[in-house]
């Protein structure tokens, strides 16, 4: 119906009309919808998430640019912004955790997705026995549109990875790996390139090096600037692994690498070739880093760079006339404060000193020998000769965390800036929501960073619903054990009443007795004994911590089906 | 016209009709507006205004309301978020300071005239001859409005004093109490009570007890929670002093002392009785003063209050119908960060236990004498049985600052909340605006605090450049001195300018020759002595670290006017 509107009608007014049919299908596919659909349609999707970036950011970038770039105002600041979201996550499993306090993981399956979860998850439940949710990502290309994950930080990372990978725990990175391989995605840009290659190549993995796997599945791949500029838009699919983990800081990158503007100018081009539209993340993921680091500098300049690439989208955006772009944060970084003590300025004036950031002073600052050796280091980067002796103390002492001595170098830095930190943790603070097109009008005021997941599917007529059934379809995310023989064992309560198997009880004999339909296995929980309907098993049970472990063939006996255990992603495949 | 179009037509539709009346004069009055005023008016304006309510704050309330009062958001949550705010004032005179970090009267100034200004400047221009800007307040008093002030701080304090009254410095407040008594506001309501009663009666003033004098002007008075009650809706005008400086905090009240939301709904009660409409501005004043402090329970509850009285408000202003609501903050205070150090956690099921705020413990926590005073006065306010002896310490040492041992003891209940501060003072982030009613739609996005009082003036149709044209044909602002034998002389050179006076140096007889028309004072720099036209003069000059001083009449002989000083104000009556 779609393509005889197209051919019938002039391209103005079949968008508009198009528009509407879309938001018909969307309403009737979204069970979960109440409320009738009426928002316009976007062609296109694209989420600018800042990592780290609450509101003390953001104001810190724009003193910045009113003092050094004669900007009274940051490309954000031009009309776009739109409300605030909330950020926490759900209480945490197995930990004393509340949720009050997110990690970009939990916040970035919320605003992916649509569901909140626990700090650590990708894209999954919170449970025993987790269950995928589908991202925007996901169901955006089960409509036939591109897609592309771009990021500063590395592209396995918790905020590119929730649009298209599931895993218990986000530092399991070799599985986000991997799970990319056949996600469908066309565009990956970050870096990361450890978690791609063989620790003979002096990477992470075990298995093997899959780029080689990318490239079998049409994969163009591009490790540099020169190499991302010979990617021609048409290119369909390219992997675009520019550092090892994150990819420098805007202040200590070469003309190598390529900057966050031009990585997404070219998913742009690239996604932009598919008729069908693209949903596009970018994420500047360092405004994080530099906020744990408690560097302001960096900071600033990472947020700076994050405004850049918004006028590099939302030129594109008007230009295109068809997209609907968002702009949020995860969370805040570092309890950050314009101003501090009882001090009623900032010294903006010094906000521009740093030649690179800390963590690259970091070697320097620990080989350090001497209050000397720390003044010159002090002095090369930021240009302060006269650091009084207690500063170059803080600074070879360290601030009392795992920063140490750069740490101490931040401290006193920041002492000199008047901005003030609070720790070198997340933090609670309602997040800025931006946006343009369509999307706008749904995001509007305050609202829950899972109305973001929401509105973009909406605004796209995508069906997050059926993407995230057909996921929990296929895999089950049990907790589990690895035993000193290899062998895999799953925690089989919980799993059991994933499986709708009755699970009871025998205290005389000491037995658990799992039933299913005519199956029956008793467990005996002192000696790990199996009885398969009354005879005994081969399989072996396994008390660890007064909880019961049983392999994965004990529940296929049990269910009749066939599910395998995917060891790297650590989930059950059930068909 | 207005009322033959009520007379003839039915109220809906008159309301819609009265709107676009009001515009279109609004539109001709403001010759400032370059933009042609297409927005929707209302009657009523009220201004919310949350003292030191910056992000985290906010969101910290929330937090609590989640955990203690079964409310997943805030009354402010409720769709009313428009954008945000910048807060910065103006480079500050005679001091280093860049503005970056407002004080809340440079930040109530900008929204309540429209002007950015200096830090301590109460709606006068920043310069060495200060100029009164004109409120809204004060443009609404000229459209025969009824209009209120509303506090929980002093009702002279930074945050009420913009809107009605003009002085150099914030501090000078028995100089706001006086020029209230000519406002021409209705309703003034708050603490304060020393600033309109002299020293002898334990307050602060050296003239006389000026209560008398608003009694004569028809107002009636109120000191307690009884004695609002027993002010009818019709009273007309009211003083309302219901403490000596600051209402209690929530957490210190009696019942004798209203809430804001019982200040406020008297406040409406009385200004809704004017048949033009109204302009009531209510302050949760005391926000700031906990955070300040780094009280956070305290804080939460101010904020709560806030809440509250929003609640009220917007009630009101959806069954009026014709009223403009707009909430904001002028800074936040403390640099509260939810989360601190590198823990993802708030423990918000703490943010409830205090009994009292701290400055209620002050004096205990002052007195106390060993480690065991200092625990048994946590252990009653707060609960906290197990204090360690670093806790303890930390208490009696005091935090460091001039807060003390009260300091202290929030610094060490503050890392037991899980939330952190980087001091006692402001600080610089972008804060909150919500809205009802036709402001909203001129408030969206990232506006500038100043935006608050322009679209407030614009949607009542009330004229702000008439209102500070009046004002600056009255008042000037100048530096001064007071000489040991109690003569106040005026800084010549800068009051000369701003009065069209020429300013010569004669370097031969070490004179400045100031002439205006026909008249010329030459003042000799070294001597001090002057001659009038050639003539000596009785009048004498002083030269104060570089700067020549003169006196008033100096300045009537050059102008030939009858300049008189205002002593109480520190201002010319320029008549």
């Amino acid at each position: 119906m779609k393509k005889s509107l197209k051919q019938i009608m002039g391209s103005g007014l079949c968008i508009s009309l198009l528009a509407v049919g879309v938001a018909g299908a969307a309403s009737a596919a979204e069970t979960t919808t109440t409320t009738p659909t009426t928002t316009a349609q976007s062609k296109n999707l694209i989420v600018l998430i800042g990592d780290g970036m609450g509101p003390a950011e953001v104001t810190a970038a724009r003193y910045y640019s009113k003092m050094f770039l004669n900007k009274d105002r940051l490309e954000l600041d031009g009309g776009y912004y739109v409300g605030k979201a909330t950020t926490y996550s759900q209480a945490g499993p197995y930990t004393t955790e509340s949720g009050a306090v997110t990690d970009s993981s939990a916040a970035a399956t919320a605003f992916s997705t649509g569901h909140k979860t626990y700090n650590n998850a990708v894209s999954v439940s919170n449970g025993d026995v987790a269950k995928p949710y589908g991202s925007v990502v996901e169901a955006a290309i089960k409509q036939g549109k591109a897609t592309g994950l771009v990021t500063t930080d590395t592209i396995v990372g918790a905020t590119p990875s929730v649009w298209a990978s599931h895993v218990r725990q986000r530092g399991n990175q070799n599985a986000i790996a991997s799970q990319y391989l056949n996600s469908g995605v066309n565009v990956f840009f970050g870096g990361g390139k450890i978690n791609f290659i063989t620790k003979d190549e002096k990477g992470k993995r075990t298995d093997k090096n899959i780029i080689p796997d990318f490239e079998a599945k049409g994969y163009k791949t591009a490790y540099d600037k020169a190499g991302l500029d010979a990617i021609p838009a048409t290119a369909g699919k390219v992997l675009g692994l520019f550092a090892d983990d994150a990819i420098p800081y805007v202040l200590d990158r070469d003309d190598k690498t390529p900057s966050l503007p031009q990585l997404t100018q070219k998913a742009l081009d690239i996604l932009s070739q598919n008729k069908n539209g693209f949903v596009l993340m970018v994420e500047a993921g360092r405004i994080d880093h530099a906020g744990h680091g408690n560097d302001l500098p960096t900071n600033i300049q990472e947020t700076l760079e994050l405004d850049a690439t918004f006028k590099t989208l939302v030129d594109f955006a008007k230009k295109d006339g068809n997209t609907s772009l968002v702009v949020t944060a995860d969370h805040e970084t570092g309890g950050l404060s314009l101003g501090r003590d009882n001090v009623y300025e900032l010294n903006v004036d010094l906000f521009n000193k740093a030649k690179h950031s800390t963590d690259y002073l970091d070697v320097s600052l620990k080989a350090a020998q001497t209050a000397d050796d720390v003044r010159k280091i002090v002095a090369d980067n930021v240009g302060f000769t006269d650091l009084s002796d207690e500063e170059v103390a803080l600074i070879l002492k360290g601030d009392g965390t795992s920063s140490g001595r750069a740490g101490g170098y931040n401290a006193v830095v920041s002492k000199r800036l008047g901005v003030g930190w609070t720790g070198h943790g997340h933090s609670g603070v309602d997040v800025g929501v931006w946006a343009y097109g369509p999307i706008a009008s749904l995001l509007k005021g305050d609202i829950d960073n899972t109305d973001i997941a929401k509105s973009g599917a909406k605004v796209i007529g995508a069906d997050l619903t059926a993407v995230t059934k057909e996921l929990q379809d296929k895999y089950l995310y049990p907790l589990f054990k690895v035993t000193r023989d290899s062998k895999t064992l799953l925690a089989a309560r919980s799993l059991a009443e994933a499986l709708d198997i009755k699970v009871t009880w025998d205290e005389t004999t000491k037995t658990v007795v799992f039933a299913k339909d005519s199956q029956q296995l008793s467990v005996n929980v002192e000696t790990g004994a199996i009885t398969e309907n009354g005879a005994a098993s081969a399989l072996v049970g396994n008390v660890d911590n007064g909880k019961l472990y049983l392999p994965l063939d004990a529940f296929n006996k049990l269910t009749g089906k066939s599910f395998t255990w995917d060891s790297v992603s650590e989930r059950i495949l059930i068909n």
